[in-house]
């Protein structure tokens, strides 16, 4: 029997009970509740890392932009299929402030979170380009949107940028697109679960290629402007996010306000569609919908046939954020700034106790920290460390189910608030004694 | 040059430089710029009928639970993708109180309007019975309805009740789905744009059908209650709205938000599940989606890749509603009868004024008054009627679009406000003379 923070025996038969075995076929969910339960028959705290949920409080510009659009009536009508031109006009100047491109009100469309915009694009890809039949993602990624391409009847294809940066990504990338069955290339900027941030030099790559095989990019920045290296909280000043978007017109950027914002309840994203892509107009989009314009076909049958568009108040509550934003009168990164610090508390713990860094640098350079990294303990596979850590009290997320061919564990930094260092500190110590 | 209210010359060079010419390519959005500019233009006002949108103030209930949630910080933190418990219990109470149906909690969906329940409720069966590959539409109906099976990839048929009603209804039915190749049946009742409502026997007699052949019926209750022949107003009281819930099991309800409590903007529906169909394991969604069970694909597959569920705030103002409804506390109905008013007003001046009713029975009953109606004027197309009470400063909308196979131009009452009614019998009884 050895000597665990939370009884061997006790989360030994939780784990026996649910049937959750060697992990292998264990969900987000089955985590949660596994924990749940052993917070119960414990007492003891378990220390949630697996979660991709914000936990801090939304600024009060959005709340009270809300309460006073509903106040003024927005509730009864319909909100416009493309958006309420005030959201339109915020986000496109958001765009030219924060990331430094030129986007047209027009092509900025609120959607219903960023995941109905990742949504409405890859339904848009199988209409556009039915000859087209393949998503290719950049892995690891968010795992519901290799779910989306199922539902909408798409096939996807990964490939792991654990082996593939600079000049061997680029390489990689020709040889898959020459197959010409690529629709679009998604990725994540910086990368939900290993907190990669992509160079310019990779994306000017990708741009090219984009370009060479007429294909479009989803570039999902859900976590976005949080590489803390660089200070990119001055709006319209250099340095910007990081984005394709200077190097092809082939683009749609999906910005949520989710993370940034720390608006999840309330779903709300942009998609930033570029200006020359939300004119181009595809004959079977024409043929078959009577819409042949990419952005009217988004807009009009893709927003509308959905959801009718995006909460009306809630429109609102982006607009003023991202208007108090472009003014200088709200620093939205000095919120989420915290999981930075976060970040670089606990990794600092791990890696002097033996743990390493998965996904460890950006081109020699050292990742940022962020809302997630990604960690491994040597000698073992990411589920048995998912297992084991579960005798810690530390809950974490394996990377199987990411794309990813890496041993390793998400951590999200979300829930880890600062009480929870000492504990965090002692259980990683006796873990590493242990092993 | 005839004498019509708005001048004739004006009118047809606005026609023409529009290039609407006989109006067939003439979409709702075509009708609504042509009254705008005719606005411009003449200095007249356009008496609005061809909207399906609500005119009426919402409920002080809904935007107060708004508020208060927000206030509580529901906007931080994702809603469940099968909504919030408050939402479920709140719309299985409702069921109950308003439709007479025991409905669980656990299948009562909250969705981004009935239009994301409707597009979650296509993409189901499209996945849950691939060998049945129609979607049958008793016609007219809600056009973007079809459209969302053309984004799905879902083929689409129309049956008109126009010759169809009581057993030649079922008898047609039996024929078409004895094909084999209907995965559901969808209805609206009251009927968009007709305000035909289905009788018990025929709803008995459909349901029987969808036992025989294992399909799956969407009622689509955008009208609730709105049949204002019978006072369907007061909670756990006959009668109640007609359903088909009370003769199969295969059903999903789509309740709306947007028009019985005017609540449009905020884009808030209730996806109703049967308890035996939210139970039953599809093989098909079982090996392709790792879930089996038709509810929880719909909350846990769907719900979460259309958008993560539904936005938190709104789920509480939908909740709220309806739990005053359930306890007497609130008349949603007082509000929506002013529409009955208008359409009742609008009826006996066109009736007198040789328009007749297209849709003008159910079973031998006159229909109800309500949000829609249909009419024409002898010896004209549709279209031509939609093109000639332009001159008359009448903006209304022909049911080509609307899967009807009868000439007539939907009115909807949404738009008539009181001060309206002069002017609107004044130009009817010109275009009468003038006829």
């Amino acid at each position: 029997m050895k000597n665990t923070p939370l009884n061997y025996e006790t989360v030994t038969n939780a784990i026996e009970g649910m049937g959750l075995g060697d992990f292998s076929q264990a969900t987000i969910r089955d985590l949660q509740s596994l924990a749940k339960q052993l917070e119960e028959k414990t007492g003891q705290q378990v220390i949630h890392l697996e979660m991709g949920v914000p936990g801090l409080k939304p600024s009060d510009i959005a709340i009270e932009a809300e309460k006073k659009a509903l106040a003024e009536g927005c509730a009864t009508t319909y909100p416009p299929n493309g958006g309420i031109p005030r959201i339109k006009q915020a986000a496109s100047r958001f765009a030219k402030a924060f990331i430094g491109v030129d986007i047209d009100p027009l092509g900025c469309i609120p959607t219903t979170g960023s995941m109905q915009g990742t949504f409405a694009t890859f339904t848009a890809w199988r209409h556009a380009m039915p000859e087209k039949d393949t998503v290719l993602f950049i892995h690891p990624g968010f795992p519901v949107q290799t779910a989306q391409c199922d539902v909408i009847g798409l096939k996807h294809i990964g490939l792991d940028i654990h082996g593939y940066r600079g000049e061997a990504l680029i390489k990689k990338l020709d040889e898959i697109l020459s197959q010409n069955n690529i629709c679009g290339i998604v990725y994540s900027n910086p990368n939900n679960p290993s907190w990669v941030c992509f160079k310019d030099e990779e994306l000017k790559g990708i741009a090219e290629l984009v370009n060479k095989y007429d294909c479009i990019v989803l570039e999902d920045l859900a976590y976005f402007a949080m590489d803390f290296r660089r200070d990119l909280s001055h709006p319209f000043e250099e340095p910007y996010q990081a984005t394709i978007a200077h190097y092809t017109d082939n683009y749609i950027l999906a910005v949520s306000g989710s993370k940034a914002f720390s608006y999840a309840g309330q779903r709300i994203g942009v998609a930033c569609i570029s200006n020359k892509l939300y004119h181009r107009v595809y004959p079977s989009l024409e043929k078959n919908f009577g819409v042949g314009e990419f952005g009217n076909f988004f807009c009009n049958r893709l927003m509308y046939t959905l959801s009718s568009g995006t909460t009306h108040s809630v429109q609102h509550a982006m607009a003023a954020l991202m208007e108090a934003a472009c003014d200088g009168k709200y620093n939205f990164l000095n919120d989420v700034r915290e999981y930075g610090r976060r970040a670089k508390f606990m990794k600092d713990v791990l890696l002097s106790n033996g743990f390493y860094l998965v996904y460890d640098n950006d081109l020699g350079a050292p990742l940022a920290d962020g809302f997630y990294f990604t960690v491994q303990y040597p000698g073992m596979t990411d589920l048995q460390l998912t297992r084991e850590l579960m005798y810690y009290g530390i809950t974490v997320f394996p990377l199987d189910t990411m794309g990813s061919n890496e041993q390793g564990v998400r951590i999200c930094t979300s829930f880890f608030s600062k009480e929870l260092e000492p504990l965090f500190k002692e259980r990683i110590e006796l873990f590493k004694q242990n092993h």
